[in-house]
């Protein structure tokens, strides 16, 4: 198993090097916090100067797991030296990709994207179960390093994750989707809510409050997710605005609204679909000159790794 | 305790007609659905011919509660003799109101809305507990006929649920918004969701699934609700378009969602706070010449009617 070196010791870095650790590897990280940095060595954990970690991870050849927030990636991937293992956890990856090509062409990275966290933040709120039956998504490009990639897919599975295989680009777009436009459906519905005063908040029940839950997220986070991915965000602000449109001119025009309502039944169906189906098991051998192309394959088509032996994937699909 | 009559006697009529006997009433009810008459009276319930119904009703100085769906309305009304008092249950207040005036002027008729429902239908679906701590919403109006408002105050509170007064625009224009909004965004973020193929959906997680949750319900049901109330709802699909906009050109303008977020976020927090303020009780005397003005302010702050007394109402505000 190979050593982890986690920089950034947060809710997702901090559960990283847990996870990590409670899977039997040797552990060791580096973080800008000193609160952090004091929580997690009174829990015992091995925490260093950002220079020495990453001194360290070349010598050991571990994987480094970068854990801070997006501004701050640029300033740690400077110091990461070539030919060191990287993976990240920010949430989008596509920017994540842009930074390593411009500032670190030489280190091996792959992009991650634990699809887990909660809204509190800090070393002690992690915990080494936090990402058990999330999705963690792992980077699949042309040109991926199938080793260090191996790698990622070994530290998902080790913290109890599935490990979803897709572009920067496609994995970008996807979450768009289906996490931050609900944050700002959310807060759009919120809003118009409380347009209509103390009589509409008091007639509020169960679909109000389903379509505006994660409204009450804290604001600057759900800023720095949606912001984060701009492009991606303003392709499915535009599928949602023409919907809406067509929605608004067909009730205005004629009354009805069968198309919008019945092709959203369908969509929440499909949902369900995916998510209730009859799984198929396949293989993946992460050596294979296919394999990027077959990992890419099994993402799009909604499948996911559940295992590894070896270098041999074990996938399961619907 | 006044006699109750219901009209229909599907989900909510059969709810109502339960509701009304637990609490020690004498009640009959109608239904055009063989079905329905059926099961009724095999749990015991007088289930009459319409004409004998509503005649029983006039003799008895009876509630009539007409509880069909909105297009069936207008045959009930045409059969009910003037002078009876009158309800209804339909979703919609104004659509109903004006059918009132059109065809059966002469009765004394109060709008009324209970706010409970589930995906199921027809008699077997309902219970005598279905309004427990639900809002019964009752049409205030300046010509409102006081004594039946009082009736159907009195029936809300037996079925356990408590009392929002307020008009019938103000009423269909807040349930446009908490209530009949939230279908048509759930299935503008579901369709945008599954455009994202089976990776975005193998991707959702917890606020897709809230976000999206109601565009499960049976298409034709909502579309029946939103489509009755389509002048108000266009007035809040107008307001999440133009919120939308915004933040669509904020994002593609200087990449920020402060504005959108924040908004949002004191939105639900709106919500929250009205959800559990500290409570101020107050009376209104239903027998004052301000009661109904009285009646209109307290639903207009977001309170409700807890309680009778006699012809005093206990009220309760945040």
């Amino acid at each position: 198993m190979r050593d982890v070196c986690v920089v950034g010791l947060g809710l997702i870095g901090g559960s990283v090097l847990r996870a990590a650790a409670a899977a039997g590897r040797a552990v060791w990280g580096a973080t800008a916090s000193g609160q952090d940095a004091e929580a997690a060595r009174a829990d015992g954990f091995d925490v260093r100067a950002l220079a020495d970690a990453l001194a360290r991870a070349r010598d050991r050849d571990a994987l480094v797991v970068v854990a801070v927030p997006l501004p701050a990636v640029e300033e740690v991937l400077r110091q990461v030296p070539d030919g060191v293992r990287v993976t990240d956890v920010v949430s989008v990856k596509g920017p994540v990709g842009d930074l390593v090509r411009r500032v670190a062409p030489l280190v091996r990275h792959v992009g991650g994207h634990p699809m887990a966290g909660t809204s509190a933040s800090g070393w002690a709120a992690g915990r080494a179960d936090l990402f058990r039956n999330a999705a963690w998504v792992v980077t699949a490009e042309e040109d991926t390093d199938l080793d260090v990639l191996t790698d990622v897919v070994e530290l998902a599975l080790d913290a109890k994750a599935h490990v979803v295989p897709t572009t920067a680009v496609e994995h970008d777009a996807a979450v768009a989707r289906i996490s931050h436009l609900p944050h700002i459906l959310a807060a759009v519905l919120a809003s118009v809510g409380a347009d209509g005063g103390p009589l509409a908040l008091a007639l509020a029940a169960g679909s109000f409050g389903d379509g505006t839950r994660v409204a009450a997220s804290r604001p600057e986070l759900v800023r720095a997710m949606c912001e984060g991915n701009r492009t991606a965000l303003l392709g499915a602000v535009d599928d949602a605005l023409g919907r809406l449109g067509a929605a608004r001119g067909s009730l205005a025009s004629t009354g009805g609204l069968a198309k919008t309502i019945e092709a959203g039944h369908r969509a929440r169906q499909a949902l369900h679909d995916l998510q209730s189906a009859e799984r198929t098991d396949l293989t993946i051998d992460l050596t294979s000159p296919q394999a990027l192309e077959a990992l890419r394959a099994l993402g799009a088509r909604g499948g996911r790794i559940i295992g590894l032996t070896g270098n041999t994937a074990l996938a399961r699909t619907s």
